[in-house]
């Protein structure tokens, strides 16, 4: 049977990545995509989704604006991190070969995702891989859907140092009031952070293989992942760039690909603003939070890059 | 077949509590006591060590002073959260109904440890439940045997935030260069740290039934627990006490009591001071901790009060 997806993104490399993963997926159904804030603004980031959907041969999947600044601010604006590590169009300054002669949809994403949920309850898993801020406007409108409510989320970093401070993983940060709030509901969590996505990495001998289809597709892609890459080297010490989003995306598709923990979280919201830990008060309570801790990488990385060689070649 | 161990204790009350459980286990051999500091100085340490011994009726088991302040510093205050949890003679301000005739060796804890490991080798574990001196001391003094050492160690935190700051464990914080040190290492270490002691509480019925020996060693324990039952309360919002030190030297007798995470850790010398997190640095070799995320506390609390109560009858 497939799976119901809604992948709320802010596109983003990687979160292309995640979206040419999903619709690659024969036991995915991809029906609707959420656009958030944190690596792009929410319009660029929609924007972004639109014309990937008319790249990838899916102009008929649904595109909503959600929530474009964090709970505790009236404004958002991209840090500059964001621009270096996914440019400042979001998809690593090579441009999308596409335009979408489509927009994005009135309805806003809060009230698209609550009446999903209370469409398909378990039949959906929602894949947030940027900041918090949809999901948590989502809780406050609609509490009674609570434990209706799948998550994979990429996101945070339990027994790792962050990756935008020593602290704090870079989504998290965004907008760390919305994700206490996400991990204080009943909502069933997967996060998935930098505990397994800094061991999931592609390669660049994996980008040529991309490459090599030839295609319109692939070729976007493989420049993307170039950029990518580049960027990724100059930090990490280890060659290759993390897979953050995808393996999100492919967890809500094959649990399986990790092995998680039962905690229940909270975020720092002072010294430590953005970290994601274990809450004390709620130490000996029945856990909602499952934490990704380990993966199987050597399963994952393979079947990511056939995938999106699948979807190079046949779109 | 009987395990050797050595404890190396800043004792306080859960120490005295961890010595009383391996005294009572038919399946350790305690070769002997190393004292570090922590709860108390070292030098009130081994005499509450050698008083303990004589209590509880092993007087032969031989005492060994370690290094007596951090690596980074040249003393060693007692803090006042450690008087007011272990009281100012580490016995919650109880006095120990014995006075040893012996004293403390001539040797010191060091070399006691680096002797002993290459003696036993893998029939041996360190139970280190005080600051990390002392084994980043073996470690420095003698690199050959690295490999060798078997430690179980009070101390740490991956998943929860500290006790001493919202990042650090009490333990860890005496001297975070020196837990680092060992971290680095190629030591065999498994961490019991706040992940699980956190989770395995006495209570006061229990701490009743200890008192309900009626014998001297019965009452002595019981009135210890009584004033560490106290000031936890006060802290923490659920009743009774954590069983810290007991824990840790329960699984160096019985692993099973434990899941663990393989984890290559560092310790946060800087704005996180004491913090135990993975070391991006060594995120994809081979791990040399595992770290106890899960805890049987339904078979070790029960089991910890039956050898106590055993101890108190019988010695």
């Amino acid at each position: 049977m497939s799976k119901k997806i809604i992948l709320d993104l802010d596109t983003g490399i990687d979160d292309t990545l995640a979206l040419a993963y999903v619709l690659a997926s024969p036991e995915a159904e991809l029906i609707g995509i959420t656009g958030t804030y944190g690596n792009v603004t929410v319009a660029q980031g929609v924007q972004n989704d639109l014309d990937l959907l008319e790249l990838f041969g899916y102009p008929d999947i649904p595109v909503y604006a959600g929530p474009t600044h964090p709970l505790a601010s009236d404004s958002f604006e991209v840090l500059d991190s964001s621009g270096e590590f996914h440019g400042k169009n979001g998809t690593g300054d090579v441009e999308i070969p596409a335009k979408a002669a489509g927009s994005v949809q009135e309805q806003n994403a809060v009230d698209f995702i609550i009446e999903s949920v209370r469409q398909y309850g378990d039949e959906l898993v929602i894949v947030p891989t940027g900041a918090s801020t949809t999901m948590a406007a989502v809780l406050r409108k609609a509490p009674d859907i609570e434990n209706k409510i799948h998550i994979v989320m990429m996101g945070g970093a339990l027994t790792q140092p962050g990756n935008s401070t020593i602290f704090a993983e870079a989504n998290v940060l965004q907008d760390p009031e919305a994700t206490k709030e996400l991990f204080s509901s009943s909502a069933d969590i997967t996060m998935i952070g930098l505990d397994v996505t800094t061991k999931v990495r592609m390669s660049r001998q994996d980008n040529e293989q991309l490459r090599a289809t030839g295609t319109r597709i692939g070729t976007f892609m493989a420049d993307m992942i170039d950029f990518y890459i580049e960027v990724s080297e100059r930090y990490d010490s280890i060659p290759g760039c993390n897979l953050h989003d995808p393996l999100a995306a492919a967890v809500a598709l094959d649990s399986s690909l990790v092995t998680t923990f039962p905690i229940n979280l909270t975020v720092d919201l002072e010294d430590g603003r953005g970290r994601t830990i274990g809450d004390p008060a709620r130490l000996l309570d029945a856990p909602n939070t499952k934490v990704a801790l380990a993966v199987d990488g050597e399963h994952f990385v393979p079947g990511f890059l056939s995938r999106l060689m699948w979807l190079a070649i046949s779109a």
